[in-house]
Order: C-alpha cells, then sequence, then structure tokens
C-alpha cells in the first residue's frame, strides 16, 4: 500500500485556499444556499465580525464566494458561492462525516 | 435547494483540527505510508521545519497522526496515520479533485 507521494502545485494551492480558519464553516453554511452577513454570522458559532468579513473578501476575490447586491430600501446584501465553491460540497460532506465518527463532543 | 444550516460543534471542532495551513498537505502525503520527516518536508513545497514540526505534534496530539520510533543505530522515527487519520482520505481526494479542476496553474 505504500505509494509515493508529493504535494503537486494545484493541491498546494487549493489547501492555501480551503485549509484555512473558518473556511469549511463558511462554505458548509452557503451550501445550503445564499445568506445576507448577519444570519450566516448567527449560524458560525464564535467567529468574530473581522474574520467573517476578512474570510468572505478573501473567498470571493478566489472566486468560490460571490456577493449579490440588491438595491432595495435598506440595500440587501447576500452571499452565495458560484459554482467554483458549489463544487467544494464533497470536501464538506467528506469532512462532516468524518466529524460525525471522530470529532464527536464526548470524543 | 435552500436548507438552514447552522455549524454544529463536532463539524467545528473537525474544522479546527483540520482547516489549518500545511495539515491536509501533511495528511495527503502520510496517507501515501509512513515517512521519515525529511521524506515528508520534501514532499511538500516550501513547509519550514518549525511549522511541519509543530503540525506533526499537534497532529499526534489529536490522534491524527502515529509516530513510531524504531530502536535501531541511528533511530529511526517514522510518521503515519492512526485509522482516525486514515479517514480523512475522502476529505482529501475530494480536495485533490477540486484542486484538478479549480486550482490548476493556469487558472
Amino acid at each position: 500500500m505504500d505509494e509515493e507521494r508529493t504535494v503537486c502545485e494545484s493541491f498546494q494551492r487549493a489547501a492555501q485556499l480551503v485549509a484555512k480558519r473558518w473556511v469549511p464553516q463558511i462554505v458548509w453554511v452557503l451550501l445550503g444556499g445564499g445568506r445576507r452577513y448577519s444570519v450566516l454570522r448567527d449560524a458560525i458559532p464564535e467567529i468574530s465580525d473581522t474574520l467573517l468579513s476578512e474570510r468572505l473578501r478573501e473567498l470571493e476575490d478566489a472566486g468560490i464566494v460571490t456577493r449579490t447586491v440588491t438595491p432595495s430600501t435598506p440595500v440587501l446584501i447576500e452571499y452565495g458561492l458560484s459554482e467554483r465553491g458549489r463544487e467544494l460540497a464533497n470536501v464538506m460532506d467528506g469532512l462532516s462525516t468524518w466529524a460525525e465518527r471522530w470529532a464527536a463532543v464526548s470524543a
């Protein structure tokens, strides 16, 4: 079963984007659909406004998160996932399954 | 398709363990089999000794990485994955597939 593995450049880039504090939580919530900022924040325990804003901006720059502005009164801003972001569903489902099995609160 | 999602405690814990700089790269290489420190380091571009040592210790504490010492001359130390660690294979395969599609170097 031994197989020599070297981290290639695309895996390295993907890991740098996704393996960051709060990113899985943000993507996980947005996989459920578009969310206003306050709803997103309330769905993620313990996240600070500073970090949530920073991560959303980074994920938008990376083409993973979309930001839709509706010019109503008041203006409605909704965060969602691009196709690129939605295709992280497998990764997040895998993490969720692993979490249930290995990161249960009683463990 | 809208589904209300809140991050549960086990997902939060799993994300805190896995969504950390260099963790996917370390787990990815070790999914190929046990490795000596120097081989592991050489398989991960740009990682520093300080961070690799720190992450290995954290992952050992989290029960994801195993450390096997063979009392030969010189002593042989090999890092590997526990069952808990090996079950991250789905997450890493998902990330690898996503990487090929969305994080290609030319993107």
